[in-house]
Formats: structure tokens, C-alpha cells, sequence
């Protein structure tokens, strides 16, 4: 038998260390290709004192000058609104929701629109079950923007990663459809036994 | 000295390898076994306009056709609540809080009871010290409903894990009792210098 | 060539694992040093009815005793403000801000001030571009108190740590400026391609 140089095996320990995301002391490098990636469309229709019937989310809060049925003046400023709008795979309102996107945004700045998001995605689909946990601050007017998905439950159990937003269309201060672009970097599977 | 044989350093990497949670390109499979367990039960008296003395909770945001003293109908959509709860280690709301629940939830469903939770966990007690932070959507009708251990403080520090919720016990719309069984899959100690 | 010697090897291996932050079955002892700390300032002013013009907070959600212009009685329990504050690198509210604190608090105590924290550091200058996002409780009597950073996005994706919130100053229920000590204890990097 031959005996194994050990320059090799220094050089599979060293390939080993930084697969492993060792790193110089106090800092990880890391892959940084996702270890999934889901989009989604979800669909918010602001109840507005007419479309009881249709709404999908409601103001519950608001500053001293403003109401709970009109957003108020200055950017929305102080307006919490809370939602349960529906998931969908395309685009569309009518498709069939594959879960719930439920939670609450705060517009928090009185000179652009910009909101503070707290929000799960929750599955009940044959593909998905479980839920995606999400917060982070959403500067509505960019046309893009990262929030974290800071944990899941069931098929999503600890995960982690970046949801992007992008505003896919609105009407009004009625309706917003919102397409989401999940990266997860942290998944966790079931272990087989 | 013998030398060492190839093949028995190269299964050592390979356990090593798997040991070490590296998996395919992406995907990392991990031990499931939780690196710490605790069960809790915190107990909810919501304010109802009579009880101001023993309430720990209080309605303070609301839809445009609800108000801050009566859960709203259709399911209480849009009602926020903040919380300030005794955690026992048994089920009696008499027992020695060993730490509060503190946060809020917010009922965000119109045909059923459903809500978002924001809280966290403040211990005090010989045993505990710090705080454990969750966030999550609860389906309140569900026997349990999971939500998401997003981090901790003090004894705590860096935790996470998943919290399973279960409605132990409830007195109309004034009282609820729910039992919390934490897995914690992510736990840092103090390094011993 | 001179073959490897075995004791070594497994030395190697067993620095390699201790270094790789396995250790007995469920617990994992990992090194305590942040990857990165920040220290910085941010100011709240909030709205008293007299000074829109500079309020950086406003009271949206108060208890039915309450109003939306006072902080209620009983240590502000149920009041929800929603911010947009300066950050700062100084102690000075007038120094250029290298981004803006957004989200929100609610009061959660009677008998003594503490509060629920869910927020976003938002960075746009030439040193940090990106998000920190924020939870947990905050004992405001406590001279420092810690919440969790639960993720981040831009320079700071997937960031996890400590954020140890002290009072620095503040006059009387309207300015308050907090000095925040961030610990990350997980940071990733760009991978150089």
C-alpha cells in the first residue's frame, strides 16, 4: 500500500476548512448561492370605506391627525395596516392562492412612502406546508427591496435568507400586487432516519 | 511508526465531512435534535372596559368599525393587542412567574381567528436569566400552531428555534391560557476561558 | 518523502473539529467574538401635538384610556409610536445622519416603562449601504438592555447579533437619544469570484 503524501493531505484539509466556512478569526466567509429559491405574488386590496366585501387588509392605526378609513396625509405617515392577502404562483388575483400572506406594515417616514413590515407567508398548498417568518423596512418607492426572512416553520423550519420585493402593479391606494423573490441561504431538512 | 492508511484517512474526512454539516452544493441536512427544550405556560387577561385591575392585555389599535375596549367582529380582524403576561412553569396563573411575556398580537383574519405575534420572553428567575424573541403567524383555531425563536439575550444569547403554541385552556373572550413548547436548534454558550 | 505522521493527522483532525464548532451532542460552544461591532446614535422626537414640524415619532395606537397625542398614564402601557430617527455616528442630534432608525414601540408594562422593539437600522452612506433589522424587549429603566439583530440585507445580508440599547440622554417625554453597541456574531461576506 502506498502511504498518503501529506501534501495532499494538507490540501484536503485545507479544501476542507474553507468548505466548512472557517475563516481569519471573527469573520465567515460563506457561500452565497441560495439554497432555495421561491417567487410569489401576493395581493393587497386596502380597505378604503366601500369595498368591505373585497378588502383584504384595513388602517387599525393611525397618528392624531389622521383616520382609520382614508391613508393619511404626509407619506401615510403613522398609518398601521394590517393584511391577509392571497398567494399566488403568477400574477394574477383570480389564480388560485397556494397560501396566505398575513401580517402588518407601518408607513413610518413623512416625506416618502416607506414602511416597516412584520409578515408570514403561510402555506397550505400540495407543494408547500409550513410558514416563511418576515421583517425588515420597505422603502415602497425603490424598485426593488430586500427584507429578512428571519425564520420558517414546517417544510421552512429555520430557515433563513433575503425575500425582494418589487411593487408589480397598483391602482389607485386601493390595490398593490407585490412580486417576492425568496432567496433562502439557511435551509434546514428533515434528517432521514 | 506505521504509516497511515489512505482509505482510513479519507473516511475520517468523509465523516468529518457529513459531521460538519456540509452536504450537496446548497442544501445542508442538520441534526434535528433540539440543544435545548423548555415548556412554559403563559396566561392572557384581556382588557374588556371592567377589569382594569387583573387585565394584562388591552386592545389599542382597531379597524374603522371596531373600538379599543370590544374584539371587533369578523373574527376580531384588524384588533391589536399588547401584552404583558406572567410565564408560569405550571398551569396555574397563581404560581411564581419566573419571567413576562411581552409583546403584541394582532388579529389579521376575517373568517377565522388568526393572528401575528411579536413577543418576547423576559426571564427572571434563579434559573433564567435573559430574553427569547419569536415572531410568527398564529392560526389560534389549530390544536398547535408554530412559531419562529428569532433570537435571544442574556443566557439566551444568539438562540433560535421553534416555539410550538397550544391554547391549555381559555374563559370566553377574557382569558386564555397557552402552553409553549421551545426547541431550541441553535444554542451559544459562553466559551470557558 | 517522508509519510505523514498519523498522530499528527489526527491532530489535526481534532483542531479541525473543535474549530468547526461541533462539541457534545445538541450543544454547540462557539467563539464569542463579534465579527463586527458598530457603535451609533439615534433620536426620537416625538409628536406632542406642538411640534410637527420637528417629531420624528407619533403616538398610531393608544388604549381605550389614551389619546393619540399624550402618552397614556399608567407608564404609557398600550401606546404604539411609530418612528423615523436620525442615526448618528456622535451624540449630536444636528451631525449628519448615515441613515434613519425606522419602526416601532409599544409600551407593554403598568408598573414601569418597557416596550417592544421592531425596527430597521437603514444605512445609505458612503461607509454602509444596507439594512439592520431589530426585536426584541426593551426595559427602558434598565441603564442597558439588549435586543436582537434577527437579520440584515445589502453590506449587512443575513447579519445576526446583539444590539445593547442605553438611554444617553433625553428631556422629558419628548427627546430621546439611544446609543446602540452592535454585535454581530454572524456576518457573511461577498464571496470574491
Amino acid at each position: 500500500m502506498v502511504s498518503p503524501k501529506p501534501i495532499f493531505t494538507l490540501f484536503l484539509l485545507v479544501l476542507l476548512i474553507s468548505g466548512s466556512s472557517t475563516a481569519p478569526p471573527g469573520k465567515r466567509i460563506r457561500d452565497r448561492s441560495p439554497c432555495q429559491r421561491l417567487v410569489f405574488y401576493f395581493h393587497d386590496i386596502v380597505y378604503n370605506g366601500k369595498n368591505a366585501k373585497n378588502a383584504t387588509s384595513a388602517i387599525v392605526g393611525a397618528p392624531a391627525w389622521g383616520n382609520h378609513t382614508i391613508l393619511a396625509g404626509q407619506s401615510h405617515f403613522g398609518d398601521l395596516v394590517v393584511f391577509d392577502d392571497p398567494i399566488t404562483l403568477d400574477d394574477n388575483l383570480h389564480s388560485t392562492p397556494v397560501g396566505r400572506a398575513q401580517g402588518f406594515y407601518i408607513y413610518d417616514k413623512k416625506d416618502v412612502f416607506t414602511a416597516w413590515l412584520g409578515f408570514s407567508f403561510v402555506f397550505n398548498s400540495t407543494e408547500h406546508k409550513g410558514s416563511l417568518n418576515f421583517a425588515g423596512a420597505d422603502p415602497l418607492m425603490n424598485k426593488t427591496r430586500d427584507v429578512s426572512v428571519i425564520g420558517g416553520t414546517g417544510d421552512f423550519i429555520m430557515s433563513r435568507g433575503i425575500a425582494t420585493l418589487m411593487t408589480d402593479a397598483f391602482e389607485g391606494e386601493v390595490y398593490f400586487r407585490l412580486r417576492v423573490d425568496i432567496r433562502l441561504y439557511e435551509c434546514w431538512r428533515k434528517r432521514k432516519n
